[in-house]
């Protein structure tokens, strides 16, 4: 299996609700280092998984609407817990809805799963990895 | 799948036993980076995989008994090499004891796998990955 | 000159008011990597700069107040924007005033400047660095 | 499963052919940091995943040809792409040879997979992981 | 004294001339990693020490003309050596003139000095820093 | 000022003696990342400011004495604490000696000074930069 993986990151705050989280259901805030992974079977003609061009700005623009704002005041994440974890699955999902309207420069089926790293400390990251078909 | 990881690191000294290993059959030493990731197939109410403070806490105190020590002489690991790759099992093995004993915040049955990462210096690591259950 | 530089990190929430800082005017937040290093002419007798401990408790003492908090709340920060560049010389005064209370196990003369590093993202980073008499 | 990486870096330059490429369509060049992974279901007897001293001596083996060289210019690459995705299955066939060969001081039906990892800046990387048997 | 560092990065083809280059005599490339760093004395009204857009802005302007290129083909670098410790120099003249030309947001005058650091491997950068005035 | 620097790592065993060390008092060990910088006021003809594979020479040949090794066994440092300080005053001398020697590839006196940094781990480091001449 092949993979590209392309880096960018965002900086919010937020807040969380739930004894378990401690002091951060304190309103705070993180820089999120997030990367994204396009994974395939084969390469295309070109030699590439995926345009990586391509790549760089489909994340840059599923990341935009939650760069430089308080992730509380978004409608979209009303009730629910804005971990690193749940982010993940977030921006997995605005990804596989670029691949599978085939904005990545190739028919969205030749690429198999995707995975959403995102460190917030120089200690703590989290990730998922899904196939997308 | 999703996956949570924190880090932490000790300083300890060892010596291997084998020609394979050269110069590091001399007693030396390790700065070792340590990671360790929860896989979960679902997140739960709060929103998470584990409770990181938690994580944090049961890697620390599966650490501690190593750090700053030469490793030749603790009980446990006599007659054999406590190479990076033997220290990857045996901090998941310390993690996953603390997963079964519901140490985690979390039912032990819902973490899947853990994955521990060491890494040695700039240019070498060893990973361990099993699942759980 | 030697140096002795300990790291640890803090996750706030914060906003600036100025055109200048474009999107960063609404409430965002960060995760600031902390680097806080001690300079001085000598080793002491121990052949140390500072106790790399002491170090470690004094620079998580003066983050302690800023963690997991929105900056714009804290009455200290009042009327000024908490920026990255602002935030190394707050740090500076805080170490700065253990060292002269004599709180680094050493005389506190013998530290002849400090250098503060806060990175905000994997492509920004900030310094503060003077003299201490 | 068990894993030991080992990591060195090239620097080359290369051309590519193809729109989707735009700028790096021109003569250009890379630093890329290559990481082996050698993956195995159990340690040897002496506690390892591979002899790492030969890792490294592999891995340099399979990376010297291309050191301060245009990949243009070789053979081996007429008529390809040198993208970042098509040296890491370059690396792994190199690899790959060698575990067969025996090579890395173990039985190569002991390695189970091999995963190679090229970074070629600070914000994308690529890598590609396949069993040997 | 205060700095702001922001970080970019270029993927060039080169070759030297000299046999104190060895393999590096050949055509080969690097991806260099360039961090800009801005001092002064005093932040400004705003509480910073320059605007940190602009400076991303001016550092990508000043390394727009070497990316994606063969350094060996430009006019400007006829007859050197477009070694690690040149471009620094190079690029720090470029980010000085846009300095003294007011582009950074604030008085040039105010800015004491400017450090261009960059990585051209894991293993080896170079830095030049000089005062503006 | 321009400057060079090239890094390479150990792996060492020691102890400390003095309260001061709490734990690191027994029998531990480090995985020592250390930086060698030389700096210059100018380029010399190859726009250099060292040839950087003679630096990776002389660092290595500076190490090599340490690695794998106890230092606690070594003659030359009965009596001291070996910090990371003391080292990297320790590699300040061995590469004063080797470019005072003209070991460089470059008049010795064109060197101005040299800086040695060593990393102990994520989270902690040291420094030592002095004048040659």
């Amino acid at each position: 299996m092949f993979a590209v993986e392309v880096s960018d990151h965002i900086m919010i705050a937020h807040s969380f609700r739930g004894e378990v989280f401690g002091p951060a259901q304190k309103l705070h805030g993180a820089t999120f280092a997030v990367s994204a992974a396009f994974l395939a079977d084969k390469l295309d003609d070109n030699g590439i998984v995926v345009d990586i061009g391509r790549a760089f700005e489909v994340l840059k623009a599923v990341l935009a609407p939650l760069n430089y704002r308080n992730l509380d005041d978004l409608p979209e994440f009303r009730g629910v817990n804005t971990t690193t974890e749940f982010l993940t699955l977030h921006v997995f999902n605005g990804l596989a809805a670029a691949v599978r309207a085939g904005k990545m420069g190739r028919d969205g089926r030749e690429i198999a799963a995707i995975r959403v790293t995102i460190g917030e400390s120089p200690t703590a990251r989290a990730w998922y990895e899904a196939p997308l078909w």
